[in-house]
């Protein structure tokens, strides 16, 4: 159309960043949704849920490494003049939670969270301003016994998805390993707390710039290929070797860190995680500010090709750490706490990958076709409908203008309805239904090229008596199914 | 505590009118969402989701009344300087996706959406601005087959519920014969859309305020008992007395309305949907402007206390009806749609007052206590959980501080775990562990008043080989789970 006819007509369009899903979309994600919850459940966990808007400063700063600070969020004004802003993850609000509660809350609190956090960035392709978390914590656990679960329960959660062994792997370190590199290279203390949080961001860019990358990011800074720069964290070039050789696990030192991380291993060897499934990495640091302790991150192995053609591993699903000072900040006592945070979006697209995401099969509705608009016919034609639900088969009337027939084939045959039933004046009168198997249809129509033999072939129909429309569509759908399990079967062969 | 410690710690508090939502909460409504969701696909519809903002433009102003007009929503401004709004219901959203999609979509479009809407309204008790709709839709479907289809769908909804019937009633009615009422009336035509509006907002509140109430609203205005007052529709005393009674059904008239609710009638009869299930009621109008057609309202019948101590219905669960314009503001022809919209905490609130909220039983974790904190004592604390939680288990190893063991058994209590393990130094070198039944103990001290009798009676603690712990814990959670059972049974004799 090259011009509106309305002017006025308003264009219908998604705000960016912002993504509508389908029914494939949202049923592959609750089944997966559900198989992370039953692990979460089955160790212990229970769900709790905050709202989606939070006081602004009860949020706090610590968004992971964003383009625009102090605009990562999306924020309103509320009457009485206190911010409001929508949640960008769901550690903070958890935080808030436990604190405003924490005479009635039992610690240990052990709890999981699933829900969309909102991050008010620039879109950008796979790039969203809306994405759903999973998350698991425990609050009120000062030992690394508990980083330890939650690293296990991390690798249980993949294989309940469906991902092999070898093709995932949770990779752990601990920010108290770091913090005495950072005492080394002279960034030790509050003044420096700026400064370390470069060189942490530096570091957890490993994976996406590699070691030279890391070393200009450390250094003076790096120019991407845009000709964009960053600034880096000015270290001198024999502190960022160092940082360097800390990554590659050469540098070699002990402290409270490698003591803690000690600890989860031997707790992993007991309970037989090798490290095929768990494995120590230094060159893990992730990008918040808050954690103290133990940092982990769950990583896929498999490759995939980015969007520049490069093949590369598909990379992290989630993470977390030990962030003993979150509830910290409101109740004024140390309340320790470790946990993580799954990306369920980006958990999908690696299940895409795989072949592992859930198409779980939905059999369409049965149709019934309606030949005549009359007011006695409707009721007519409606309660064959829910004579059919009654029965416990999923049907519907077709529900557009009756008077085209062919657009009701056509919307049963993209509907991908199973069964079309079909009673016109003549059949009303003799009391029988014809019932059209659309699936047979399209077997054969895959089956026979030529036009002219499909015509003869002719998809299978059956005239029965109305009182016995229901079973005779009951014993269709079962045939159908069995057809269909059959072709499963030869398909896994 | 008289004063803070730290001047600068920051309390932390949900914002006014959201609320956080417990385990026992969000398992109940999982369950009841669940018993909504299968009814809505068994009828042959498809979930859809939007996302929480919109443009908006694109959203429209089609709230239902509101204290702050163009106040109803929480809007944020974006980069490039559009308006975006959260969702305020999920018509408006499925309207902008449809039309956004309508090359691509097949019509007749059956979905069901569930999810968050938001209302930037003043919050008060029981009023919330952030609350779950759950809503069906049927686009592309004139005929009011399809709003017979809805009614019947919600009264199969209500008893999928538990509700039984008696306890509600669909009511139905239809705005083209109210439309023909304002042209008796002198209200007819575009100029008078606003005064319309009010009149039906007026009609609106006949279960609020009564008949009384409502010939105020439609005359001069109605002050509440607060001293605030609403200024009227101004229909002179007649044409109020018009009004009033058409909502009683006693102003005969015969109009494109009532032949609709006709065929709507003849559907429910031959589907068997007697009046006791789905009554067509003319003091029915919904406040909504965009109804173009049938309306429609789930109402509970039982009675409920209120806030001011009266006894009244339980009243709206939901409600909808046919809206023809929605789609058309995007792409400038006629998109005929109908469809409801259930209001989720509502309900809830309903099935709690029933008794038919679901309190599915989640069997609390078993603990596995702490005795000693050395490194290998926790990896072998964590094997003992681990072979649990593998053997189908929900099991949890004591996360807070160890060396307290009455917090740990504090703790089992809290939570309502049903088996505590012990195992100490002792029990460790004989290779054998403590299980403790901690609902044995709870059944009789609920039984034992007397402390005394209580000590001696002894819960009951059974010691076995580490080997055998697995098999012990299985049988003593199926006894307990045996003794539920028939706790329940006797209950409900």
């Amino acid at each position: 159309m090259a011009k509106n006819k309305k002017p006025n007509k308003l264009k219908a369009r998604l705000p960016r960043g912002f993504v509508d899903r389908t029914a494939d979309d949202i049923r592959a994600s609750d089944d997966m949704l559900a198989k992370i919850k039953a692990v979460y459940e089955h160790h212990g966990f229970d769900p709790i849920e905050t709202p989606t808007f939070e006081y602004t400063d009860c949020l706090g700063k610590f968004l992971p490494d964003t383009d625009r600070p102090n605009a990562g969020v999306f924020s309103v004004q509320d009457d009485d003049e206190q911010w409001m802003s929508l949640r960008y993850d769901l550690t903070a609000p958890m935080a808030r939670h436990v604190a405003e509660n924490i005479n009635e809350i039992q610690l240990p609190f052990r709890t999981y969270r699933v829900g969309y956090v909102y991050r008010n960035e620039k879109p950008g392709p796979g790039r969203f301003r809306q994405f759903m978390q999973f998350d698991a914590d425990t609050v009120g656990a000062p030992g690394v016994q508990t980083d330890a679960e939650a690293c296990m329960m991390m690798a249980d959660t993949m294989e309940a998805l469906g991902i092999e062994r070898g093709n995932y792997v949770i990779r752990v370190n601990n920010r108290k390993v770091l913090d005495g590199v950072m005492e080394e290279i002279g960034f030790g203390g509050d003044e420096h707390a700026e400064a370390r949080l470069t060189v942490l961001r530096a570091v957890d860019k490993l994976d996406k710039f590699g070691t030279d990358g890391v070393r200009l990011l450390l250094g003076e800074g790096r120019k991407d290929e845009s000709g964009d720069f960053t600034k880096g964290a000015g270290l001198s070039p024999e502190n960022v070797e160092k940082v360097i050789a800390f990554t590659q696990g050469t540098l070699d030192m002990e402290n409270d860190g490698t003591r803690e991380l000690d600890t989860m291993q031997a707790i992993f060897d007991a309970c037989g995680y090798g490290e095929d499934r768990i494995k120590i990495d230094p060159s893990v640091v992730r990008g918040l500010e808050y954690y103290t302790g133990p940092v982990y991150e769950a990583e896929l192995l498999f490759d995939v090709t980015n969007e520049k053609g490069e093949v590369v591993q598909f990379g992290s699903v989630g993470g977390g750490g030990r962030y003993d000072g979150l509830v910290k900040r409101f109740v004024g006592r140390d309340v320790p706490a470790t946990g993580f945070s799954i990306g369920v979006s980006r958990l999908m697209t690696a299940l895409k990958n795989l072949g592992k995401l859930g198409t779980d099969m939905v059999v369409e509705p049965v149709l019934v076709t309606v030949m005549d608009g009359d007011v006695e016919s409707l009721g007519h034609y409606m309660k064959m409908v829910q004579e059919l639900r009654a029965a416990g088969v999923r049907a519907e009337l077709y529900q557009g203008n009756w008077k085209k027939f062919g657009n009701q084939l056509k919307y049963a045959d993209k509907r991908g309805c199973p069964l079309a039933i079909i009673q016109g004046s003549d059949e009303k009168e003799k009391g029988i239904v014809q019932i059209k198997d659309l699936e047979e249809g399209k077997r054969l129509s895959a089956e026979i090229e030529d036009n002219a033999t499909w015509r003869e072939s002719r998809p299978a129909q059956v005239e029965v008596p109305l009182a016995e429309m229901v079973e005779t569509v009951k014993k269709m759908l079962a045939d159908q199914a069995a057809d269909r399990d059959a072709a499963r079967a030869a398909e896994t062969k």
